[in-house]
């Protein structure tokens, strides 16, 4: 059975996956861009945004890799596609990426507010889902067909997801840094009780990488 | 001028120092004892519980070693000396370490009860202070004279530490387990804003292992 994964989720050591104080200045929170670190030099990251050839292999590059193979859908949370808050008011808004996203796969946006799909350049279609997470991801189950869906982030979808133990593969990638405030990611959720164990722990160039897995998946 | 350290503290992923339900079955906690299954096999742990020769040497066992250079006192938390929680109703509980604890040195045993000193072989000689952390830390520098002062825990003990601002060097040993109830360490601790920041994260063979120092120290 196809699974739901999710990727290159970074950390900060003290638990953190975004600053604190978000907004449209500081989307992944003041400091937030420190869990990120890890990524901006990889090849993959790279690739999204210059030259193909530019970028660092490696272990960091090679779990980053990891998550986009196989992926037949996105889901992203609300923040994750855009800093507008209220209803769709400004329809211009097409996302962070400009006109071609990095997914090349339907995306399902979790919403409040109704919106018509969009499709953009490179095979990137945003839908708008505003009946909940289980519907997003019968959606992109749907739309995956026999690949894995991805959920992209950010901290509360993902803490969503794991609260409803539908997750099956999370990686995270732990960099050495402490945040002191922002959005934890662990904090009342009892990974353990809803199923879930440490499967790997590879450490990398800028971060330590561990994979959790949904037993028995 | 001599620092405050605390070494080889346990941590779950998800940021547990300790399971839950700690007793005197448990007094790590239920499942506490994962934490420290980094420092079991090393050659520190078994020549304190063993012949000298055995256990494993490498990464792991060097960051333990650290954490015992240049100690000339130490600092323990009421529960890392017993699990007698009134008042020492029982004298003959002489910690867990049986007649000749791995200290070799003085420590300072932090308490709400007054108890009379206590010397042991080897070196050993258990205080027991009743007016509080700065009060221990005052005993615990006179005693160590040019040496360091080593906090052994537990968790509570380093969190008041940290909260002071006291500790200059704190190395955590990350374990890839999710405990996912427990006493967390990091809770409601802004590091960043009390000084500290991380200086090394070293990848061992069971845990990886991150260095934290106040900055300026």
């Amino acid at each position: 059975m196809p699974r739901l994964r999710a990727h290159s989720f970074s950390l900060s050591l003290d638990g953190y996956g975004a600053g604190p104080d978000q907004d449209l200045a500081n989307p992944l929170g003041v400091r937030g861009p420190e869990l990120m670190e890890w990524l901006f030099p990889t090849r993959v990251w790279q690739a999204m945004h210059g030259p193909a050839d530019s970028g660092e292999t490696g272990v960091d590059n090679a779990m980053a890799e990891r998550g986009f193979a196989g992926i037949g859908a996105w889901i992203l949370g609300r923040n994750m596609f855009g800093p507008v808050r209220g209803p769709w008011s400004d329809d211009a808004w097409k996302g962070w990426w400009g006109e071609e996203p990095p997914y090349h796969t339907p995306v399902f946006v979790l919403t409040h507010h109704p919106r018509a799909s969009l499709t953009m350049a490179g095979g990137t279609v945003f839908h708008f889902v505003t009946e909940g997470i289980h519907a997003a991801l019968e959606q992109a189950r749907n739309a995956a067909g026999p690949l894995d869906v991805r959920v992209g982030g950010g901290v509360a979808t993902v803490r969503q997801y794991l609260q409803a133990a539908l997750i099956d593969e999370l990686h995270l990638a732990v960099r050495p840094v402490l945040l002191g405030r922002g959005e934890p990611l662990f904090r009342d959720l009892d990974l353990p009780a809803l199923g879930y164990a440490c499967a790997e722990c590879v450490p990398g160039e800028r971060a330590t990488h561990v994979t959790i897995r949904k037993q028995g998946r």
